[in-house]
């Protein structure tokens, strides 16, 4: 029983691919990329480290124009970082060999979330079954299991060795002339799962 | 690590305290009675089988029959459900040893259910994390793990050999002289967890 898992690296998907091996799935991480850079580099170190199969699946780069524009139209990202997402689960739902598909998002998202409407329709249009292993999971919660699971590394940073396609849309912004931070929250600490604390799966 | 598991012997609160010990938590089952009918010992016969601690919690009788007026009021059971179910999560979050507390509502659940706002208002009131392991799971994946794990009796019954909350519900409303079947819609089988299809904790 095999889960494709989007994974980007960070605490919460790492989480939700633990918490889904210990279910009794087999899991596969994928990482989408675009193209345009190479920072799923990030997510499969990790993936290795780890000791999860990883693969990366390339999305047309339209998808990632479109999402810029949205980004740019907004002035903040939410809808373009949703727009992604969906697209990123469509894609990995409709490999031929996918039956179940999977994320890390949580209860206190807002985006990327699907809601139970989008959720359903994306199990019933691709006929797989769409798994959030951290969805009924609060704060509290996920911060104690990935606390005992995960060494973490946290720095200060506009260095971002991060597999998160929000690179890419920082970066195709930043190809047009926009500065980023006009759009997304400045955020100075990023952290990034380096191994286990000890050997669990 | 203890959770504190509202817990009714079925199929969906089972696998709901399986996942949290997979998750390495110690899990203390919790079945709620209003001290009308003894059925909270199937919840504690199956809680047995399944090699779980297991205790019962009694709430006070005036909640079980301001529910029945509800579900008289309304012709319908779901508010006076979702009622009940609030009730028991806020008695089981307010144990002084309770910092965990879970439940087995799905995704798919309208009633009963803790929509965002409510579920971080327990938690909040009561110092709580509140966890839900099946919340961000479909259909398709719950059937395949309960499958998995449970020996399933399945009978054509309406002796209802069943912890659930609707059970003393059902009951009170018989002894004011009204016909649960016009309230509550009709099922005609039942479902029980007898035991591990082979022995997993």
């Amino acid at each position: 029983m095999i889960v494709y898992h989007l994974y980007s690296g960070g605490k919460d998907s790492s989480l939700a691919a633990w918490i889904l091996t210990r279910l009794g799935y087999k899991v596969e991480l994928v990482t989408v990329t675009f193209g345009l850079l190479d920072n799923w580099k990030y997510a499969k170190e990790t993936a290795e480290r780890l000791g999860f199969e990883h693969r990366t699946l390339h999305l047309p780069l339209e998808i990632l124009e479109r999402a810029a524009e949205m980004a740019i139209n907004d002035g903040h990202p939410n809808n373009s970082i949703q727009f992604i997402h969906e697209k990123a689960l469509e894609a990995i739902a409709s490999m031929p060999e996918a039956e179940r598909v999977s994320d890390g998002t949580r209860r206190d998202d807002r985006v990327p979330f699907l809601g139970l409407p989008k959720a359903r329709s994306l199990e019933d249009r691709f006929n797989v079954a769409y798994i959030r292993p951290l969805l009924g999971l609060g704060y509290k919660t996920i911060r104690e299991l990935t606390e005992g699971l995960f060494l973490v590394e946290i720095r200060e940073s506009e260095e971002l060795e991060k597999a998160d396609y929000e690179v890419e849309l920082r970066h195709l912004l930043r190809e047009r002339g926009i500065d980023p931070l006009e759009i997304f929250p400045k955020s100075h600490y990023q952290s990034r799962v380096m191994g286990w604390k000890e050997k669990v799966i």
